[in-house]
């Protein structure tokens, strides 16, 4: 028997206190937004912990990274603040710990109710990067996008491929997306299609939170990159495929993407999943020197994908991946992404790209899922190419 | 003769009392940044003329837009502000009004010589989008990079293609790039080359700066996108060009481009420019609907480029050309960049593309200029194919 809170936690809760997920959020409609952790049914507001001092180590003592609006100071702050932090989280929550559990009107303070918080973006983005780095979802868009010839790119298997997202649409679970109007491939000679997209889609991510940045013209060691990551959210990278298909060539995705894309309000930290590393896939041909790592490893995280239906009460599996299925592993992604001098800087979102494992009920979207819209995607009693039911 | 200012400007000045071009400036090492506008050899610091009293029109009468470290707040007040500032600035300028001509205690304050100015990047970027507007630039490196059959993709003359840049590495002009590491592409079987790049480039690019932004989910209409554009810099998208015929397929440019990117300190405001707009190039095939302009209108805006080798006395025109080469208008880049519902923000920034003239001296870019090193650019004695002398 492991650690335990004070606080109860059902056993089939996504927040013990071995998770402790960051975030940002609003006790209340108005109030000033603040940084929490997830504790069972609950936010630990961490403005209200360090308001009564118990941040209390050599580094957060005298810090005021948590009467931020934002995460992005802690974030800056490195693994020694997140270590000491986790530490003292994870002390005052346990079940052993006087110091909150005896005081109830520190507890009435800070401990706030999951379903009265506003969860708002955890924090200030200044760049998002989207990785493509599962190799079933980089061969199934290969063959549906450029036929069965070479599916996969020659670099494919040098380099971690990826493209600039764009920042200023990312949102936090929760918040509507409108379905973007665009141009959409024509048709033999026909002019391009204009409108509402025809193939609106999901694709299951997850993404790298940002820690310390780097200077521009300096690089970051591949073995030192798990220093500058701090956590994983899980993100649904938006996309209208027809948009994308008659836009992307020759300079990449742009507006089939730029309408929308959400993450999730926690941020899993690197420490919370430590006990999910799992050996990253072999790599072949061995990676450059840069990209080689010493210990090359991922997270046994298991991802599901389910589509509620307007309407309907029942919420269907549309899909069953893990983030194992990648082939790059996140700090070759991060090391890669600085090596010709690029500046990171805390909070910079890096998307993995859509994580598609072997078998078709594992794909990532409802491009490869039903091939293009080429098959349908049972949902309970109806059926489904893309998403939503007006086509 | 049209109206002067008392501060003494050259006629070959590029700052006279009709351009009052914004930056941001430091009047001494280590003072705050502030808002300023050049005149002459003077950059007027504007954080003086408010605290002076002199905006005292009713929008800026009571704004804090000019005790800001940088433009955003300005530039999201819109139109309105803008012409009130200006009318305002070139009215305290002017050889004929006395308020600060005759106040030496205020000129000595607000008068700051160019050459003790340290300027610095103008804005917070909140996102860099780049385009791909010249169709002679289009065409050559289609030739260049995929061969003489169809070099122009047939999306190109549908719409203004873009991708999503890297907002941390702009940097405003005179700051150091460092030329950039990473793979280039393998020649027949052999692995990638991985060293610094051997093909390192200029573009010549003009960028928009965007003003009042967009709420997600909403577009902007190509006749009301000049209100949100409040002026434009120059640009030079440095580029390294074996990594980038390396990286970008499928997902177009990443590495090649985002490490640094340069802009002029000063933004020309449209106000400044309309005496030089002049009629938009015929478009064939028609626009469709949302991209059809009731006026459509470019600058005629002569550019040049000039290379002065390290060690040497003299730099080197390699390129002439001119704004008005572009085939999509600027408020057609903005208004398609909206019309999935992406929302732009106060101090985006949008590059036009490399500005290539159709002549084979106005290449905006050294790959087209020696066509990817296949012939050698003459420097007075010395030759180049890329940048730097040392390959």
């Amino acid at each position: 028997m492991g650690l335990q809170s004070f606080v109860e936690v059902h056993p089939d809760s996504h927040f013990p206190i071995q998770n402790l997920p960051y975030g940002v959020f609003r006790p209340e409609p108005g109030s000033e937004p603040r940084p929490g952790v997830a504790i069972g049914d609950y936010v630990l507001d961490l403005s209200a912990i360090a308001s009564a001092g118990l941040f209390d180590g050599p580094i957060l003592r005298r810090s005021d990274c948590f009467h931020q609006t934002n995460l992005n100071k802690l974030l800056g702050m490195g693994r020694p603040a997140w270590t000491e932090a986790r530490a003292t989280i994870q002390k005052i929550l346990s079940s052993t710990e006087p110091t909150l559990r005896d005081n109830a009107s520190l507890r009435q303070k800070a401990l706030v109710p999951m379903d009265k918080a506003e969860m708002l973006l955890p924090m200030a983005i200044g760049d998002y990067t989207d990785f493509f780095t599962s190799m079933h979802h980089t061969k199934n868009c290969g063959i549906i996008f450029r036929g069965p010839d070479t599916p996969i790119p020659p670099n494919w298997f040098h380099l971690p491929i990826a493209y600039h997202g764009r920042a200023s649409s990312v949102v936090v679970s929760g918040t509507d997306i409108v379905r973007p109007r665009g141009q959409g491939h024509p048709t033999d000679n026909s002019p391009p299609y204009f409108g509402p997209s025809l193939k609106l889609d999901f694709e299951l991510e997850m993404a790298v939170i940002v820690g310390p940045g780097n200077e521009l013209g300096k690089s970051i060691d591949v073995n030192e990159a798990a220093d500058h990551i701090f956590g994983l959210v899980l993100m649904n990278d938006w996309s209208a495929r027809d948009i994308q298909a008659w836009e992307y060539i020759p300079l990449g995705p742009f507006l089939g993407k730029s309408f929308g894309t959400t993450i999730s309000p926690w941020i899993v930290t690197l420490d919370a999943l430590e006990p999910f590393a799992c050996d990253a896939p072999k790599q072949n041909p061995r990676p450059l020197p840069y990209l080689a790592e010493k210990v090359s490893k991922i997270y046994d995280i298991s991802l599901e994908v389910r589509i509620k239906p307007a309407g309907e009460e029942q919420a269907h599996v549309v899909t069953r991946s893990n983030l194992k299925h990648l082939y790059w592993t996140l700090t070759q992604q991060l090391a890669h992404h600085t090596i010709n001098g690029c500046n990171l800087r805390p909070g910079d979102l890096l998307g993995t790209g859509t994580i598609s494992g072997p078998e078709p009920e594992s794909y990532g979207c409802l491009l490869e899922l039903t091939w293009n819209g080429q098959n349908l995607l049972s949902l309970g009693g109806t059926t489904r190419k893309f998403l939503g039911r007006w086509r």
